[in-house]
């Protein structure tokens, strides 16, 4: 999983059918070389902008939704607790 | 999912008999320290040139098809409105 | 999936039993950032060196061969076409 | 896989119910070009800070896990040990 | 899949109860832009250091071992002949 900071939202009224309803969001990865990309994440769990995340990609993701048919692949499947300091890494 | 901006398409006659009628574009990752790269994606909910979109990758993208046995492994799942300002990221 | 240069074979005289007889290529992604990578692929649409192809990987890949049982995660899906100016991205 | 090391916890209470109990980790890859990335894994094996790790990814992940429904895509599989005077890689 | 040089062994003695046996070897990435890069892949078909192998990852990889219950995202799938020249790469 990568850890990231949810930096806002997209809006997309044309997309596909299985989506509607799904709140998409996009996070910056924290931590580590990968520092700085970028991801279009589904959020079920209600983060909001600033949070700190746990992402899952891949087939994984789609195990969040509880419906295999859903075209996603990349989900929150935790916030991060606030008072929690990550160790420092890629140094 | 990454967001993109599809820049155009691409043709091939000999392709997999599975991929017949799909219409293949390139779209170019936006946004983050992944810009700039370049991917050829399906795109079935009639996207433009120019657009941004968002795009699923690898199982997870057989889902939009509506048949698991396409050998596809990128596709458009949403067309992001024209009025969304997308969070800055990788700054 | 990923726009590449069909560029040489590569011999395995020991390999795998379920991929006795296919046709391991050497492909160098063209356009983009990652423009130089390079990768095993499996070819079974006959695509010969210099060639322009298509490349789904991952799970995808095995939908290409039906037979979901070959450990291969890498094929060509399409050449493309001779005539097909490819729209310039990363720039 | 990857070769890593434990770094760190990661706390989050709010979190996918099919992840109650599992234990986050922090690692950051060792050996070779990608050293320095950083990942967040699930142990299930015990492992500690500083212990060096295999870690697996992708679907994978979730066959460590004895349930395909939880939304992991990386799982600690061993512990290296102590003695093993690893390869030095991408010199 | 990917081209790479077996350069070493990896030892785990507390590892996942289905990888029991299985060899595990780091080798090296060759050739493009990702040369240098290290993975931990399982052997089963009697790979030496120093060799060239090709590497198959992800789901596919648990192809190679006849056990879709393993957690293993990378082996070997095949040993490139000594005489195979192979082509230049990312140029």
């Amino acid at each position: 999983m990568l850890t990231a900071k949810l930096i806002g939202s997209v809006w997309s009224t044309r997309k596909a059918e299985q989506m509607l309803g799904l709140k998409l969001m996009i996070v910056e990865i924290i931590g580590g070389r990968n520092a700085g990309e970028c991801m279009t994440v589904v959020d079920t769990i209600g983060a909001g902008t600033g949070d700190r995340v746990i992402v899952t990609t891949g087939s994984s993701a789609r195990r969040m939704l509880g419906d295999d048919n859903i075209p996603v692949d990349a989900v929150i499947v935790g916030i991060i607790d606030e008072d929690c300091e990550l160790p420092t890494c890629g140094e």
